[in-house]
């Protein structure tokens, strides 16, 4: 899809961010994925979950589908999301989410992502060259600097102006937006 | 246990709202109960969870077992309870509660509790005078009125002067604290 352009972004853009719980590597089941409805880097609207196959290739649908359901939806104007991998390598197509959705989608990650060391640890899993192409068409992978501290994003439907400017806007204590902080508590605080 | 007497309620005190998901009345199985740990009324610090079973009798216990197992333990001044009864009518002693975690306990509901037709609705349980022994146990319900609003609280540990200041501290938008605000939403936002 083409990217959005924003021509305001208000301070109460409502951003759903989303991580995926605690799981055990390498079994069969299933992971929890939280979603979390922020107003701007404040208040939390709502709270929406699924679940996704550990190591498998329902992370796309699931979370499309957990999003075009909710309640939120109508409300919501961008997705963001703790890296591509869920639940291992369940790996999400963000485009895809992106088209599916209608909703533009950043996926963050503090740590540079090593794309040498996850083709590796693929190379071990079924379906491997499958994952890899998920993975490179996430795209570019922009790095960028905020509160002097890096971030890595990788985008679908927005422009890196635009990206840059909600995660300054939603980043309140550190360089990591509040939606994918707190994503990421609710999800951990409710596993097992 | 004596009212623990704040001498200064700081903006930061590290709140634990608690509340319990969603759950099919009158079945055999268990809700989950989430604890969301609140810097004041604004900052999320982590999130907690148990099971209770519905209508049973372990929610003081599992609570209690919640919270001190926590690594926010430490951290935590107040615990903020959405009434005291969890999943149908597995009732939380506070007052124990208060015992067992040294936190006060703050019991709040947005409803005047209508004790008689608790009571009626506790007579199709097994010891329902268990239960009710439980529910007065909590001891005097006071009524409050804040941003125009009633809320009634039940308090274990805590004077009723402490107790307005906080939950006027916590309460942002409306006059319900934030920390069971959220905690309602993440709770009803996992549960199934």
């Amino acid at each position: 899809m083409e990217p959005k352009k924003f021509r305001v972004i208000k301070s109460e853009i409502r951003i759903l961010g989303v991580d995926d719980g605690k799981f055990v590597p390498q079994t069969e089941g299933s992971a929890i994925v939280v979603g979390v409805v922020f107003r701007g880097g404040y208040e939390i609207d709502g709270v929406m979950h699924t679940h996704v196959e550990i190591d498998g290739f329902d992370a796309t649908e699931k979370l499309a589908s957990m999003i075009n359901s909710s309640p939120h939806r109508k409300q919501l104007r961008l997705v963001m999301l703790n890296g591509i991998t869920f639940a291992g390598f369940n790996v999400v197509d963000i485009k895809k989410l992106n088209e599916i959705t209608a909703l533009p989608v950043i996926a963050l990650t503090p740590k540079e992502p090593d794309l040498e060391a996850v083709q590796n640890a693929l190379s071990n899993l079924p379906k491997s060259q499958e994952r890899w192409k998920i993975i490179l068409a996430a795209g570019e992978i922009h790095e960028f600097r905020c509160k002097g501290k890096k971030i890595y994003m990788e985008l679908a439907g927005i422009s890196l102006v635009d990206a840059e400017e909600i995660v300054k806007l939603t980043s309140i204590s550190s360089c990591f937006p509040e939606p994918l902080r707190v994503a990421h508590l609710i999800a951990s605080g409710v596993s097992f």
